[in-house]
């Protein structure tokens, strides 16, 4: 073991393994340790199950190893550390950064002024074309869900009624979760067996994508259809899920295949956005399409955009930032049009997204002075039971990733639990008495009679047979007393537990809606508790408010987003008097929370095992410079290299670099190369002899490297015969001649600065004689991180 | 002249000049060109009026030789460029990347979690106190202005009623009039003569603020009064200008302010937040001051952080953006609870803003589709419209400079202009027959009945008599047949034009409410218009809808900012619905505007002479190397230098360099260091010998760098014996050891994202041996611009 623990310590400080989603065996032959068939198989499926990226087994047996060593379970963190440190080598950064090479350079050089305005005019296309498809998908969803949830619940909704009069509701109870757990189990299997990245909201992913963490297959075409299949599954199956986070993952994968102009999935080229092959152009996409989700999920463009600077931005960039609201506002106006003609009222536009939370009376006095201390209040019970939440989450995903990692068992685990929600559902409004007089203006789609008089509806059945989404817009809106306290109650403790066991099952679902209902259930339990307190209600008769403010504290003590979230719910409220309330809450929610756990995307990202860069250094990381934090020694090429050296320093899967420093003799620093493009010129045979002997040789173009991009091939599938072996190549051309360095005596903070301000992927480390020294990499600045008992580097395991 | 051309051609390429507001001459001794006393000074005043800076002779000289050899007026553009590109001496850069230097990383790492901890708190509590006053003072400008303007209408009203009915209008007329023309002379007086930097919105300085370029007194207490003063003068006068714009600048004082814990001004000094005393922390807050002020201005929060990121952001930080958020809020909050004590119903929290559009209905249909081509017509009017005050107003501005430059002409122009406003509001009241019956909720607060029936008002009074924020309301939402056109006709040509002469007055005054008003009245036009077109009626109904369509047209093309623009406007229609319309319109005004000229603040900042950093290179720059872009030969210190050589090199006016690459022989880089640091150093006398002599030294602390911030004295008041001049001082421990740096062969684009992501102020140009071979600054990368013949560079005149 101790042998493993060296070598992947070593193997540890490489840069990012070579290419998308193909296992790279870090140990081959003799080197690889023995390990029966099955433990390994198990723990990659294991390991697949976490991170949806099959990886080197080495990683998993480290684990595996770690874990039985580890009986006490607090040492759980722990060992997620060290996975985390592991599983880097299996996640690729994006390229951010322009590659400037002459190629580069000269086919900038050659394009005219009016080159560049149409290059921006197709990115604005490009923009509309995200905006307009994000929203016709939501659309999609949208309908989709409302006519088979329709049906659904028509269907239980008269079996019930037939019941109800015969008596055997068993019966019915049985065809309810019989009909979940089937509509579940087609999402699950599609997700689990066919796609697993599309599992979840997809949020964690795209903040890891704009985060500038390749993630495999996260915007593939067939992602996308599982995930939109998946979700209408999940929400028509009554699993305690939105179908608003998933549309944000769905937009940007909508952006990565518009924006390329082609489809490697089904294998069309359409020859055009060819210039906008490139990681850097595609992440900007990408940014406008998670915005467009935002913005059709929750008719919030400025949310939208909001979402993809906090997550995404390095460098603000004004142009980019209006082609992103654009992508926004087209996406709303598209859902919007099309859902009104789906209402049969064309042209009214009050739909602006999936979530609609009614419009709340503004013309009234809003709130008073003396009602933000409350609101507060409400924010740090939010912060406290977002963090319950979260806890109890990250237990359940460790134990899943333990024990529920085949495919199969999943879409059982997923069965159960649609099965367990509908009986809960059941249960409660079996023995629920509310029964609320049914209003000639009711917002009921399905009001269930049961064993209420004529002309009422049982009330508990407005929460749980219903979707997610009107549950908590009647909660926001209905009249006061429309609710009792016991029944807010007991819908608030079951729902909540049903919401945490399903986040992180094997379906595409999103954690908002739950999130807003659970939190609109206790907000207006307070509200009503509140009015009962005070004698002179009239001031606190609308509980409505509490509702939407309890949401917001929910919401906010679990996803823990700030700015964006504030301007997403003020949208999505129409109302921009709720600003403060809802900012301050959010607030305390954050800093209640954080004292406990992390967010929850944050604690999924971080079981994710990815290299994800925070906005800024840790504060006290001043004594730490480039020396200390650079790989070293660099593995570097010659401006004119030797094939075999080159296709020797690839093929070498200990090191498996991703960049490479090209120097001159005595090892001055004139250049950057990137393993991408090394394989490219491989496959094309740029060797210097051969451009001496053919005179006619075809110049290597900006095209070969495009035509190649996302999916460069493996060095092992390029074959090298023993003659080219001794070919030179000359790397002039192909290098960026300009890359950027640091000294070696640079603090951290300001590596960190420069590296996440440009979107760097490789910083070299040059000394007074700009000699390369080092490299500093993503991983490099991930390890270090602010714990409590000041600065931690994330340690290699010692066993 | 060939000879000062040359000069000045040389001396162009020196950094910005030494000290804030000094003057600088370039020239002395012999060299000085032989100019009368007489012309000297009317230039300097001249210059003065334009760029609020008394700057060197020599630039004005040269200007007006320029003047003297050109009659043609076509030339004017021209010959402006070519003081853009002699003045740029007169500005300092804002040193927002931190000097890491041996005291700052020894005082970093001291500090321990708790001190960031603290820090952070502080800045928290900073920018609540930023938003609090803010609020404030727009509370403060909002009351002093509804006060003394209702006193005003009422004796001029009382005075046109007794005259209507008695005869000799003529006299009410000359009430008015003088009025007017007394208050807006207290105002212009006080702008004129005391802060002339307070004049106009202050919107163009804060741009430069926050772009990098430190303007003098520009963040100074008693430009903060002044603008105040002048602000409530300027909009009691009767001017047609708005009090919002000045809120932004008057919050960016305040950030400025508060955030150092002193005011130089009062001489006091708090001793708290002292780590804030640099310009890295000191612009982050100004950011959060312009926010709450757009948010105090507008009652748009997200707005205001919109246009703090849009106009300063260069790297998205989420902490800051948050903070500037949460000053935002806490500034509009502020504002509507002392707006609603005033208003005698505390509690009631619906004035968000200085400027408050009302409620636009929503539940019924909002607009439809096909609405929307007209609503591009509509800012394609609004950009044309925008275009041509823009127009008019660059020709107004230079007939100005050149024309109008003292002070006592300036406050001349201002009472004349607040005569004619009068006399033209009046006359257009006095021959209007547009009765209107008063309804029983009329929104107007001085009706004037004038000739109409009892029970009738004049309805060209309710535009022009009113306050221009009241007269933007009720053109919003006074029902429709409220306003005949030719009213609206007339209203929008006069004001038009009375807009146009207004800005760039010697007062403090917006453009935003009487572009607003431009707008509105046009839009509703075009409403009514459209209504009387289609017979079916119905649906075009509501003009305000259109008065706010153009409204948001002719602001877009004057100003033609973008995304904060539209979320300013959509949160100040509190209606979320209207976004897409708005954004289009936004977007057509600012392309056809752009098509023509560009907007306001641009050619006023173009007009000021300010090294204004966009937010890309051009695009067609890529031939473009650092090596043809720095400036070269760099003066380079040694790492012990002889005091003597640096007082030289400081008091070198023909170069008058700012920052100093410290080199070790040969000419290797080893760091870079500030003239404000050498000015400190040489204070203090931190030379080699006294250190040696005398044990017990105090050493050099940050704090003294603190505490000489940020007016540090100019070279000259600095003594230093001839004994003194032969020490040597050592810069190893204040020199930032670790400078940015690129390779000569970098290309422009590049140069410039990394100067402008890191906000950089100096960037070290070497070779492949790390020896300085050059220096870019700001200038260097400001003189790129895209013409319409591809790229320009601004030139020094051939003369």
């Amino acid at each position: 073991m101790a042998n493993i623990a060296k070598k992947v310590s070593w193997s540890s400080r490489a840069e990012e393994s070579g290419v998308a989603g193909e296992r790279t065996p870090l140990f081959n032959g003799s080197e690889q340790p023995r390990l029966s068939r099955q433990v390994q198989l198990a723990s990659m499926v294991g390991y697949m199950s976490l991170t949806a990226v099959p990886s080197a087994p080495v990683t998993i047996c480290v684990y595996h190893e770690a874990l039985k060593n580890r009986s006490n379970h607090n040492h759980l963190n722990l060992y997620f550390t060290e996975i985390f440190y592991y599983s880097c080598v299996s996640f690729q950064s994006l390229d951010y950064d322009n590659i400037e090479n002459q190629l580069f350079l000269e086919e900038e050089r050659r394009m005219s002024y009016m080159g560049f305005r149409c290059l921006e005019i197709s990115r604005w296309v490009v923009c509309g074309l995200i905006g307009f498809l994000t929203g016709l998908i939501a659309c999609f969803i949208d309908i989709a869900v409302e006519e088979l949830a329709g049906i659904k619940y028509q269907v239980v909704k008269q079996n019930i009624e037939k019941f109800t009069e015969v008596g055997g509701l068993s019966i019915s109870l049985i065809l309810w979760a019989v009909l979940n757990s089937s509509i579940v189990m087609l999402g699950a299997i599609i997700v689990a067996f066919f796609e697993p990245i599309a599992a979840g909201s997809g949020i964690p992913q795209i903040k890891c994508y704009l985060n500038g963490v390749k993630i495999p297959r996260v915007v593939r075409l067939k992602t996308l259809v599982v995930k939109v299949c998946g979700v209408i599954c999940s929400v028509v199956g009554g699993l305690a899920v939105g179908k608003e986070g998933p549309m944000i993952h769905s937009g940007a994968v909508v952006a990565a295949g518009v924006s390329q102009g082609r489809s490697t999935s089904l294998k069309r080229d359409f020859k055009i956005f060819e210039y906008f092959r490139r990681d850097t152009e595609k992440r900007d996409f990408v940014s406008a399409g998670a915005a467009a989700g935002v913005s059709a999920a929750f008719g919030a463009p400025v949310g939208g955009v909001l979402f993809a600077l906090e997550e995404g931005a390095s460098f603000w960039n004004q142009m980019l930032t209006w082609r992103i609201f654009f992508a926004s506002m087209i996406s709303t106006f598209t859902l919007n049009f099309f859902l009104s003609i789906y209402h049969k009222n064309p042209g009214d536009l009050s739909n602006p997204g999936l979530i609609n939370f009614g419009r709340f009376e503004s013309d009234s006095v809003a709130y008073n002075l003396y009602e933000i201390p409350l609101f507060i209040m409400m924010g740090a019970i939010g912060g406290l039971l977002g963090a319950l939440f979260n806890l109890l989450n990250y237990w359940l995903t460790i134990f899943r990733i333990r024990y529920v990692h085949r495919p199969c068992l999943q879409v059982m685990e997923a069965m159960l639990v649609a099965a367990v929600t509908a009986t809960v559902s059941f249960t409660m409004i079996y023995f629920s008495n509310d029964c609320q007089p049914l209003g000639p203006e009711h917002t009921e789609e399905y009001p269930l009679q049961l064993f209420c008089a004529d002309g009422e509806y049982n009330s508990m059945a407005t929460a749980f047979f219903n979707t997610p989404e009107r549950s908590v817009r009647s909660l926001f809106h209905n009249q006061p007393g429309t609710y009792n306290p016991l029944t807010l109650g007991l819908f608030t403790l079951t729902y909540f537990f049903l919401a945490c066991w399903t986040y992180g099952l094997a379906v595409s679902a999103g954690v908002f809606i739950p999130s807003l209902l659970i939190g609109a259930a206790w907000g207006r339990l307070f509200g009503i508790l509140l009015a009962s307190i005070t004698s002179s209600g009239s001031i606190w008769a609308d509980p409505g408010k509490y509702a939407l403010i309890g949401a917001a504290a929910q919401l906010g003590g679990i996803v823990r987003m700030t700015l964006s979230l504030t301007v997403i719910m003020v949208e999505a409220t129409g109302n921009v008097t709720y600003g403060l309330p809802i900012m301050l809450v959010l607030m305390t929610a954050k800093i209640v929370g954080d004292y406990f756990v992390e967010g929850l995307y944050d604690i999924h990202i971080k079981l994710q095992s990815v290299p994800f860069l925070h906005l800024e250094a840790p504060a006290t990381s001043h004594w730490l410079t480039a020396r200390e934090v650079m790989g070293s020694p660099v593995t570097c090429l010659n401006r004119i290299e030797k094939v075999g050296t080159i296709v020797d320093i690839l093929s070498n899967t200990s090191t498996n670099h991703n960049g490479f420093p090209v120097v001159v003799q005595p090892a001055k620093l004139c250049g950057l190369i990137l393993r991408s493009q090394l394989i490219v010129l491989l496959k094309h045979k740029v060797f210097v002899e051969l451009a001496r002997s053919r005179l006619t040789q075809r110049k290597l173009q900006l095209k070969d490297f495009r035509d190649a991009y996302p999916r460069f091939p493996p060095i092992q599938s390029i074959h090298v015969s023993q003659d080219e072996r001794e070919c030179m190549m000359d790397l002039t051309e192909f290098m960026n001649a300009t890359p950027y360095t640091v000294p070696q005596e640079t603090s951290l903070p300001r590596v960190f600065k420069l590296f996440r301000a440009l979107g760097l992927r490789h910083l070299v480390v040059v000394d007074d004689e700009n000699r390369v020294v080092g490299l500093v990499t993503r991983k490099d600045l991930a390890r270090y991180h602010l714990g409590k008992h000041g600065l931690e580097e994330l340690q290699v395991a010692q066993t």
